[in-house]
C-alpha cells in the first residue's frame, strides 16, 4: 500500500492545492512526504455520501457489520511493517509500543464484531398487545437504532489505537453509523495508511462507500466545517480540553445539536494511604515513577497528582520517585508542539509560589525529549489555586502533602472530573479506603485500587470516561463494548405490522436476539 | 392534608414575601389561595441538602428506594378527593381525567420501583481477573451509578404525571438522585399537596430530608437559579421549547455542563397512506378530530400535521373531520397564557397566504376555550414556509396535500425531529409503507401504524423521545422504564478488595442482581 498524500472521500482520492508535512520527533526534521489538507467541499462530499450510505449500512445483519469489521482488522495487519514504521517516523513512538498498539487496535475491531453479534446492544424489549385490557394496550416494541453519520478526531498519542480506525470509528461502524475522520496531522502517513485499508475493505465487502471517509488536515475550520454539516449527528474526539470544547460549542451551535463526546482532560489523582506508605513507600515511589514516565507521560490516565499524608514514609516515596525520574532516560514526545507546551506547562509549576521541584530528569540532549518533573505543594495552596490541578499533557506531576485524613478528603472532593482515581492502601487502611472511596467514585469513571492508572483494559466492563473536564459526557466511555452506546438512540414501534419491522423487533426473532418481552429478559442465544 | 402555601426545603416548609395565585382556567378568576415563591436562598438551601443526602440514598438497596417509591403512591392516594378537587379547579381539567392522570402517576412510581428491585438498569458487568495471561488483567467491575441531585421542571398539562411526582421525580428518586422541584406555577395548589405527600412518606421512611424539596414560583429566575446550582448534575423538564432550551444554555454555560432532558415541541405528523383513505376516510376523519381535540390539543403527543395524498378519499376525510370538528364542545385550556400563545398560533395560520382554513370549531362562550381549526396547504408551500411545521400548542392541525408518494416522502425528510410519527395503512399500502418507515423512524422516537399518537402507554418498551427540538437529547426517554437511565452513569471498579467494593458488585451477588461476566449475560432472579 502506497501513500501518496490523498484525501480518501468515499472510494475517491483526491488531491489539493493546500499541501503539509509531518515532523520527525525523533530528529526534528519535516518528512518529506506532503499530504493534501482537505477543504469545505471534501467535508460536504464526505458527509453527503455518509448520509447516503447510511440507511444501508444501518440495517445490515449485524453478522454483516461484524464480519467487514474483522475484515477491517486483517486489512490493517495486511499492510504489514511499513504501518509500524511510518508510525514509528511520524510518532516517535518506539515499534514494541506501536506493535502493541495494532493489535490492540485490531482486538478492539473483532471485539465490537463479537459485542454486535451478541445483540444486547440492540436493548430489544418487546410489551405485546394488551387486546383485553381496559383501555387496551397496543403492541410496543422498542430497540437501539444508530444515530447516523459520525465525525471521529483521532489523538496524537495513540496513532492507531486512538486514531483512524480506533475506538470512536470502530463503535460507530458497530453501532451502523458510517465514519467521516478528521485525520490528525501529527501522523498523516499513518492515517492514510489505515484509512486506504478501510477503503478497501468498504469496497470488498460491497458497502456503500460513504461508509468511511478520511479528511486529513491541519486547521481547526476544517474541523469546525465537519461538526457543522448538518448530515453528522454526533462526534467522537480524543483530545484537548480547549479542542474538545471548541467543537462541543460547534455542536450546541448547530440547528440541530448533536451529542459529542470529547475524552479531554484528567489529572488521574493517586491517593496514598498511610499504610500503604508505611509497608512500601519505596516500591510506591518506582512504581509512581514508572507510570509518570511511560511514554514520555503522554497518556489520558498519566498519573498527574499525587495525594499524601505527610511523614516519614511519604519521604521516602518521593525519595525513591525521585531517584527513579533522575535515572531515566528522557523520552521523545510526540510533537514539537506537545514538546513546547510540556515545558510551558512545567514553567508554569516552576514559577508558582505555591509549588517547590523535588525531582527533576537529566536534561535532554535533543530537542522534543521529555525531561519529567515531580513537583510538591500543600493541601491549602492546591486547594487555593486551581492551576495546580490542572493536566500538564506529559511526565509532571504534583504531589500534594496533607496534613491528615480530613485534608486528603478535603483535596479529593476539590477535584475537578476524572478519567480515573487511584487508592493505594496497605492493611491497616481499610477504614481510610471506604470512607474515601464514594469520594473518588464522585470524581472518575474508573476507580482504581493498588495499581497505576495508566494501561486501559479493552473488556465490556472498562469505563474511560468520567465527569467534565475528564469527557464532555460522564454518561459515556470511549473504550470497552459501551463504547457503542454512544452512538444510537431508543426508537419504539406501535402496532407495526411484523412483516415491516425491522428485523430485530419481529416476533420470530430472526437475528436470535436476548430480547426483554413483558419485562423479564430473554437470553437469545 | 393542607395547603398553605409554602415552599418545603428538605422537611422545613418556608415562607416569603413574593406570594402569587393560581387562576381558575373555567372561570378565570384569580383564586384565593396565595403562595409563596421561593428565592434564591431556597434554591441554595434545597441544593445543599440534596447533596448532602445523595451519598446516602444513592448507596441505599434497591428494595429500600423501591418500598419508599411504592409509599410516595400510597401517600398521593391519601390525599383523596382533595388532590382532584384542587387540580380540576386549577387546570380546568375533567375529573375523569384526573383520577386517571392520578392512577398513572403512581403506577408509574410503582413500575420505577418494580424495575429497580430487578436491578437491570444497573447493567452490572464483570470481567474477573486473568492473572496468567500477558500481560495479566486486573479485575475489572461495572456498573451504574447515580447522577446526583436532579432538577425537575412540571408540565403545565399534566399537573401530576409530569409534574411533582410525576416521571422526570419518580425516575431519578429510583435511579438514587435527590430530587428539587420547581413547582409549575398554574397548578401550585395540587403540586404543594403532592409534595407534602413525598416529604411526609421522606421522614416516615427515616429518608436524609434533603431528597426531596419543591420550590413553588414564577420567575424563570428561579429556574435558571436551579439549573445553575453546582450542585445539581442533572436536569429534567417538560414544556416549551423556549422554556426547554433556555435551561439548556444555562446548563452548558456552568463551570461542569450537566445534561438537560427538555422535552419540548413536537408535531407528530400523521400519514394517511391511499390504500387506507380509499378504505376508511370517513373513520380515519373522525378518528383525527377526536385526537387533535382530546384534551383541547393539549398533549406533547396531539397530531399537528397530516400528511395525504390528493384524492377523492382525502376530500372525504376532510369532510368527516372538519364535521367531528365543528361539531364539538370547546374545551377549557389549561392557563390563559396558553389560551393566548393558541389563539396567536392560529391567528398566524390564517395570516399566513399559503395556509386556508378548512374546519373550524364553535366559538368559545368562555375567554380560556379552545376553538378547534383545522387548515390545509400544499407540499410545495409547506416545504417552503417552516413555520407551517411549527406546534401551535392546543387543537390546531395542518393538512398537507401531496400530488403522490414522493411528495410525501419529501415532506416527510424535510420535517424536524418529532415525538410520533403515524402511519394509516390499508390492504395495498405495505410497499409504500415499507418505503416511507425509514424516514419516520429517522425522525421520530415513536412510529405507530393505525392509531393515533396521543395516549402514550408506560412500559418498558415506550420511548417518549426523539430527535431535536421534540427534545433536547434524543437518547433519552421521560416515559417507560428506560427513562432511569437518563440519571445514571457508568462507573469501573479495578481491583478494588471485595469488602470495599458496592454490594451490586461483589464476587457474592448479594442482591441477587442479573450480571455480564466476561461477556456471558447471567440472569439474576
Amino acid at each position: 500500500m502506497m501513500i501518496d498524500g490523498s484525501i480518501l472521500v468515499g472510494s475517491g482520492n483526491r488531491r489539493s492545492a493546500a499541501l503539509f508535512h509531518a515532523v520527525n520527533p525523533s530528529t526534528g526534521e519535516t518528512l518529506p512526504q506532503s499530504f493534501c489538507a482537505a477543504g469545505d467541499r471534501d467535508v460536504a462530499d464526505a458527509c453527503a455520501l455518509a448520509e447516503a450510505a447510511f440507511p444501508a449500512f444501518s440495517a445490515l445483519r449485524p453478522e454483516a457489520r461484524a464480519a467487514f469489521l474483522e475484515a477491517v482488522a486483517e486489512a490493517i495487519l495486511a499492510i504489514g511493517d511499513d504501518l509500524i514504521a511510518t508510525a514509528m517516523t511520524e510518532s516517535g513512538l518506539p515499534r514494541m509500543r506501536l506493535e502493541g498498539e495494532r493489535g490492540r487496535t485490531c482486538g478492539q475491531l473483532r471485539m465490537f464484531a463479537a459485542e454486535l453479534s451478541r445483540g444486547e446492544w440492540l436493548d430489544v424489549t418487546i410489551d405485546p398487545a394488551l387486546p383485553d385490557r381496559t383501555p387496551p394496550r397496543a403492541d410496543i416494541r422498542r430497540m437501539n437504532v444508530a444515530l447516523g453519520p459520525v465525525a471521529v478526531f483521532g489523538a496524537s498519542n495513540f496513532p492507531l489505537a486512538f486514531s483512524v480506525a480506533g475506538g470512536d470509528t470502530a463503535s460507530a461502524l458497530a453501532a451502523g453509523c458510517p465514519v467521516v475522520v478528521k485525520g490528525h496531522p501529527a501522523h498523516p502517513g499513518t492515517g492514510e495508511l489505515v484509512a486506504r485499508a478501510i477503503q478497501a475493505t468498504v469496497a470488498a465487502h460491497g458497502l456503500p462507500e460513504g461508509v468511511f471517509s478520511f479528511l486529513p488536515g491541519v486547521a481547526n475550520d476544517l474541523g469546525a466545517a465537519l461538526v457543522g454539516d448538518p448530515r453528522i449527528k454526533a462526534v467522537g474526539f480524543t483530545g484537548s480540553c480547549a479542542g474538545g470544547l471548541a467543537l462541543v460549542a460547534v455542536a450546541a451551535a448547530r440547528s440541530e445539536p448533536i451529542p459529542v463526546y470529547a475524552e479531554m482532560s484528567s489529572v488521574n489523582p493517586v491517593v496514598l494511604l498511610p499504610s500503604a506508605l508505611a509497608v512500601r513507600a519505596d516500591a510506591l515511589g518506582t512504581g509512581f515513577a514508572a507510570s509518570l514516565m511511560l511514554g514520555a507521560g503522554q497518556f489520558c490516565t498519566n498519573p498527574g497528582v499525587v495525594i499524601a499524608v505527610e511523614g516519614e514514609a511519604l519521604d521516602r516515596f518521593v525519595a525513591a520517585a525521585g531517584e527513579a525520574i533522575a535515572a531515566a532516560e528522557p523520552l521523545v514526545m510526540l510533537t514539537p508542539g506537545i514538546h513546547d507546551s510540556y515545558r510551558a506547562g512545567v514553567a508554569a509549576l516552576e514559577g508558582n509560589q505555591a509549588a517547590h521541584r523535588i525531582a527533576q530528569g537529566p536534561q535532554a540532549s535533543s530537542p522534543t525529549r521529555c525531561t519529567a518533573a515531580l513537583f510538591e505543594t500543600t493541601a491549602a495552596a492546591f486547594l487555593a489555586d486551581a492551576a495546580l490541578g490542572h493536566e500538564v499533557f506529559g511526565a509532571a506531576a504534583v504531589l500534594v502533602r496533607c496534613a491528615d485524613l480530613d485534608e486528603m478528603a478535603a483535596v479529593i472532593a476539590g477535584l475537578e472530573g476524572q478519567l480515573t482515581a487511584t487508592l493505594h492502601m496497605g492493611p491497616e487502611d481499610s477504614a481510610a479506603a471506604a470512607s474515601l472511596l464514594p469520594l473518588l467514585q464522585a470524581k472518575a469513571g474508573r476507580v482504581l485500587a493498588n495499581g497505576w492508572p495508566t494501561g486501559v483494559e479493552v473488556c465490556p466492563a472498562m469505563v474511560h470516561g468520567g465527569p467534565f473536564p475528564a469527557t464532555s459526557d460522564a454518561r459515556s466511555t470511549s473504550v470497552g463494548t459501551l463504547a457503542m452506546a454512544r452512538f444510537v438512540r431508543p426508537v419504539c414501534y406501535q402496532d407495526i405490522p411484523d412483516g415491516l419491522l425491522p428485523p430485530a423487533l419481529q416476533s420470530a426473532n430472526p437475528w436470535n436476539l436476548p430480547r426483554t418481552v413483558e419485562g423479564i429478559r430473554e437470553v437469545g442465544h
